[in-house]
């Protein structure tokens, strides 16, 4: 095979070709048939090549496949928007749909300073981000900066953002002490999220980011029962916006259709993906 | 009609819905039959709904639609990828496909940084880019610190990359002084971006980033006759990379299938979109 014209993984070996998928497997070029297990790196929730999915996307490639959003939208794009803030029982009230999970991210961060400078008062001061160690939320310089993955971050630290400080995320394994109640635990951590935003100024903090199950980056970890509603009170205490980065873990991955339903928490911003697409790669009209 | 749950661009008012396309020419909900005089703002290259295109996804989406480039390529994938490389003549070696214009130039970004540690003698050092006044890079936030069109910027600056500076765009026709020859143009440029290099430390730069056809930030304007020859000099003399963002640019519309076959030049890196897609959205194997 003559060497792969495609920037892979490894520089030296190109993977295996993929012919075609149904279900949870995948048949590869030299007839073996896989067991997807990672269900396409947690995207490809519905299972490749499901019928009722290929059809819709078939329906809509025969009609149309883009259009500019300065100027027009299309049926599919606010039935989806409405399906999904209908999913919040209307506790959330617009859908903006960008390319992939750290698009989102960035949007996220540039829509939460927006959000402070067109308020009635507004807060041009506030410019930071408190995020947490041992997360992930996206490959983009906005979005790894977010992200407390060590090893990720490490070749790219000088090119990351300087406004973005983290803190421990809700482990109860590893870092709940000794006889340590989970009341105690959350208090510890509500009392470390306080101090951040007060060494930071909390009056310059945009919002505080997390994700509700940590994916890879800490190995799928629940926070304690009642962990979300006190980091969204400290957040409240200060004005900062409480953002949930459900792009691993939503769409029905924790049992509910977003997790933070799971949280008794509703975020300010919540972003999805992965399943969202199922791997399909639904339309959205970008530019 | 009720309020969109899209977040449009406008949120009082929602945009016009499109309901199918054809060559160049949209139909809407309210039965006008419109000239898309945008091509999909610089993306729909091919006119809606090319029906070679559109046998060519639904064969694709009856096969495979997604799978984990960490383990599995896929044929349209190699093959898209190969005819990129061939367009070059070979002049360029690998293809890496994300899911936007903006994300093309995040990765563009972090491969820099990542050349200059992988080389048998690392260059820890370089950490900054040099980009050109008035120019769009894209909206996340590492690209958009890149681009220098004041207005898109302003909101965002203090959330911005602090490791970009700007040098000035090649635009004769409002920069060029009077009685100033070409040539005599491109020696002042020259002079600006050596200086810039000489100003941040030529050894701390990993690349000079510019548009080979700015598009709307600047209205179009080619560059002078042998203006990217001096500029990718400069960048040889410092060991620097020269990256050209032809998201806009490239793809055909300038002529030649990339922008640079008109300018004689060959960019160490190269970002393309809008075109590439055509408004039908490929899947690329992200994740």
């Amino acid at each position: 095979m003559s060497p792969s014209a495609v920037l892979h993984r490894q520089l030296h070996q190109a993977p295996t070709l993929a012919l075609s998928g149904e279900g949870s497997y995948i048949t590869l070029e030299d007839g073996r048939r896989i067991l997807d297990a990672t269900g396409g790196a947690a995207v490809s929730c519905l299972g490749h090549s499901n019928a009722e999915v290929r059809q819709a996307m078939i329906d809509q490639i025969n009609q149309l496949s883009y259009c500019h959003t300065a100027y027009f939208s299309t049926k599919p794009f606010e039935e989806l928007a409405s399906v999904l803030i209908e999913s919040t029982g209307e506790k959330m009230s617009k859908v903006y749909i960008v390319s992939s999970g750290s698009e989102a991210m960035e949007a996220a961060m540039k829509l939460s300073r927006q959000f402070y400078l067109e308020k009635a008062n507004p807060e041009p001061q506030r410019t930071k981000f408190i995020a947490r160690k041992q997360s992930y939320h996206g490959i983009t310089i906005g979005s790894l900066s977010m992200g407390g993955h060590k090893f990720r971050r490490e070749l790219f630290e000088p090119i990351l953002l300087p406004n973005v400080s983290h803190v421990s995320p809700c482990n109860p394994y590893r870092n709940r002490k000794d006889g340590e109640s989970n009341e105690e635990y959350i208090a510890r951590l509500a009392d470390e999220l306080d101090a951040e935003f007060q060494r930071l100024g909390p009056e310059t903090v945009c919002a505080f980011v997390a994700e509700p199950v940590v994916g890879a980056a800490m190995g799928c970890v629940p926070s304690v029962p009642g962990y979300f509603k006190a980091m969204k009170a400290i957040c409240e205490k200060y004005g900062a916006l409480f953002i949930l980065d459900e792009v691993m873990s939503g769409m029905g991955r924790c049992g509910t259709l977003h997790a933070w339903e799971q949280e008794d928490v509703v975020p300010d911003m919540q972003t999805i993906g992965k399943g969202l697409g199922g791997g399909y790669r639904p339309s959205p009209p970008d530019n």
